[in-house]
């Protein structure tokens, strides 16, 4: 068995921000040499996500607007009564997910043709890092 | 190690449909003669979605309705700027997520007794389809 | 490669709970001895959900009133037809997903600082059990 992890950091401009990360995961991928495998992409932080989803402005638009009808930023959260102000960033994260796992298939990402891999920031503006680990032979 | 890699394709009638896949899966996992091991299990679109969940016809009623109050068909979604017409297929898809895995123990898949894989088909009437790859020993 | 299996059992007070599970996980990791690897950590029932965030209780009571807002408790699931009384508890299952696979890195769990793994209970007050399965090298 062959195993490789590597650490993507991201600090981003923006608080709320999407960043097609498919090929630095593809680049960790053929660097492993694992022809056939799996790969686990995942958040270290409990206000940010990972997804699969389209490479498409207009429905980027569509999924934040969405994350913020089902989980709204505003005041209310208790957990706020800790100081923080990213109550929304933790539930968003739960919504979406914090990780994905794509097939390793002859040395390759095993994903359909529209399938690209999202790293969703929901409290971005510092250094925040995602652990990229794959598995395999 | 040992892996096996099989793509399951479904062409639906309806334009959204729950097709309970457990048996397939089990069929790949009994050929692949993995013992311990995990199979992923993972649409290879993006309006379409995996999860396990209970064989249960009303349940099934329950989840449509839920994921229509959710995440709404409508016209007012941005990506339907490129022609398609399918937002709401993707924020479902984001909603129940795309994979799941499943251990493999003694040969069998270790699920709960009510525990069945679905593949959810959210923008269907079109050949779709699905990686399922065990890895194990 | 190596692997090992094992169930852990929780039977709440509550019929709605939240346990934070990290040191049982992170026990059998240790106890494996693999270095490199992912574990599995897995529901076996579909009225409970397993995901990783923080350890803030502000934040959990942040998490109930929102799957109470998104999958709320009531009398008219159709699958309350069968005689249960819990359609909340499964729409709830599948919105926070029913498993997370951390990764084994240097023999131990490789989280982030503030990620901790939970056992959502939305139907306790029975024995039910999850899967933890590790896997690696």
């Amino acid at each position: 068995m062959r195993s490789v992890t590597e650490y993507l950091w991201y600090e981003t401009k923006q608080r709320r921000e999407l960043i097609n990360i498919t090929d630095r995961v593809e680049t960790i991928v053929s660097g492993s040499r694992i022809a056939e495998g799996m790969v686990l992409v995942s958040a270290m932080h409990i206000t940010a996500g990972v997804f699969v989803n389209d490479h498409e402005p207009g429905l980027w638009e569509d999924i934040w607007s969405w994350l913020q009808t089902l989980a709204p930023a505003g005041p209310d959260y208790k957990h706020h009564r800790t100081g923080e102000d990213n109550g929304d960033a933790h539930l968003k994260s739960i919504l979406v997910h914090h990780q994905v796992i794509v097939p390793i298939t002859k040395g390759k990402l095993d994903l359909g043709p529209w399938q690209q891999i999202f790293y969703a920031e929901f409290d971005g503006q510092r250094r925040k890092r995602l652990v990229v680990k794959a598995m395999g032979e």
